[in-house]
């Protein structure tokens, strides 16, 4: 066992403080990351206060991790000590369904461990993540970060970068496609990377035309302000893809009117509420309504070396550990450019 | 000018009553075709009821038409005079659209012409459907109906057939697919039957234990009672393909529980209110929810020579056109197995 200092919820109500706890021995099949930033989910904060039930306390948040490799187990083959590594938002899976030996263990049909709140595959050993000083994680859940990225701003790529690269390439977006993203936060200034490094036109669709600016400087090439009904109808029938990365409550039927014949709404977000879908918005031209989440191991890997390879790296507000519970404030208000990344040494 | 007689309904309450009115010339590109049976569609009645409202009337509802060429144009190369001839439910489109051009009408960005209740191209000629003696349609948007078929027991092809048909070819489902029908009407039932024929593992999914010696009969290979919690469970995540014909209001994320990672649910119908989706239950495992709606002229007559190929008819309760009320009173709650059809030697 070793020793990890963190920051953890001690219940659904109080700020975040300091906790030590106990990392396990470092198996044979194992690497120990010392976590150098730690990036900020909205997620995070959901599990923090409970508000999808079962949240475990002490709860140490945190599935943005990148680090140092420290010590590896003797099996290990992919890592030596010294080299960068990553943890997204799982730490395990049965290894063994159909969606684990696709490479998609996100869908694991038996057993997804989460990276914290979330039971280890005995079933008893609650997860930490990443708001901590270290990691000991299975090499083959742990990803190598490619040199060139800047680490603190690579971070949010683990799970901001894989949700929104796994549907592009779920869907093959690439050139010739125009490309509506809905919601320019954490995932959506992700998702206008990604799109446009796959060579798609892509179009930020806002409430605010406060963000046209920023959306054109994130790569976008076209913006448009969806409380207008002169430039809703301009943009009737206009999208090969819309992706839609928004959890508050909205209308999905709007943003489907978007689409041309054939197109697809690619929902990353699950609003609190289910959100009412007219068939005709479907079948009129037979559209499609398309959800995706995070992405496999694999996956994972070859966004991470894809970002190497166009210079793709989250926008982010990097904050001592201390300055957590205010952060949370200010991401409810989506007062952040475009995660906030915990600087661990701050710890 | 040529006389037509028909059965139209004068008002949005009255029984259809018999009228008789003029179809167009026979012009270069037109056929003739008397009449010999038409299919009667739910969409029939709502329309004759004015239930998605703009009805005109006299309004002579039909489309599913199958009859005799009695005439030819000029110019017309397809048909000759004593050949078997269909038309469904649409007579024209604007022809240069991108769906148009991609031999799928049903979806013309301009100007697709109905059947019936519907204007010409030129904006004010009015259409009327098949519950009349003779139609004139551009060869065009006329298809060949193969003579190893029952003429009778093809016409609900023309609707229930393709409506079937496409969405399967757009999903290339077959052999090695598990296929759910929701609903065992005039849709459902053709869905069983093209389905099976296509090599896939057919269920209906219905809520009514009565209907499981008809569902088999018709080609399924399994019955499910979606009332029974026992069931539920079993049918979680194991389907590849829903095709949900039903246009009552019902809840879509109980079938989205039951398709399998990457499984898509289609819808054919529209219910009058939209119906809550929840995002988690097509993010979770990467679930689609899709809609589609009738079919193009190529893809109708594929749809054609593929049943002559397979023998598959509709199930049809023949009528004389004097029990058209009737027949809708019956529709109305589901009293026909499967599709009522007129036969106009009785006009």
């Amino acid at each position: 066992m070793s020793q990890a200092k963190a920051y953890a919820a001690f219940d659904a109500e109080s700020p975040l403080g300091p906790w030590n706890f106990e990392r396990r021995e470092v198996g044979e099949h194992d690497v120990q990351i010392e976590i150098k930033y730690c990036g900020v989910c909205h997620s995070d904060l959901h599990q923090v206060r409970n508000e999808w039930g079962g949240s475990m306390y002490p709860l140490v948040p945190g599935h943005e991790i990148v680090g140092v490799i420290t010590k590896v187990g003797s099996k290990v083959k992919k890592f030596k000590e010294g080299d960068l590594a990553g943890v997204g938002c799982f730490v395990d899976s049965c290894r063994e369904c159909h969606s684990c030996k696709d490479g998609l263990e996100q869908y694991c049909e038996v057993h997804n461990v989460g990276t914290y709140n979330s039971y280890e595959r005995d079933n008893k050993t609650i997860t930490y993540g990443g708001y901590s000083s270290q990691i000991v994680v299975d090499e083959n859940y742990t990803l190598k970060i490619p040199k060139n990225l800047d680490l603190a701003r690579s971070a949010p790529l683990l799970c901001a970068g894989i949700t929104t690269y796994s549907p592009i390439m779920q869907w093959n977006i690439g050139a010739g496609h125009k490309v509506g993203i809905v919601g320019l936060g954490g995932l959506g200034h992700m998702a206008v990377k990604i799109a446009a490094a796959k060579g798609s036109e892509v179009t930020v669709l806002s409430t605010s035309p406060a963000k046209e600016q920023d959306a054109r400087d994130l790569g976008a090439h076209n913006f448009a302000v969806t409380k207008d009904p002169e430039t809703l109808k301009e943009l009737r029938n206009s999208f090969d893809f819309i992706i839609d990365t928004v959890s508050a409550p909205h209308d999905y039927n709007l943003y489907l009117s978007m689409l041309k014949r054939d197109g697809t709404m690619i929902l990353l977000g699950a609003p609190p509420e289910p959100s009412p879908v007219a068939g005709f918005s479907l079948i009129a031209r037979r559209k499609r309504l398309a959800g995706s989440m995070i992405g496999g191991i694999p996956e994972t890997q070859e966004m991470l070396d894809f970002c190497a390879e166009h210079n793709i790296m989250s926008d982010i507000e990097l904050i001592p550990i201390s300055d957590i519970n205010n952060a949370y404030e200010r991401m409810l208000r989506s007062d952040v450019k475009y995660r906030f990344v915990i600087d661990m040494a701050t710890l």
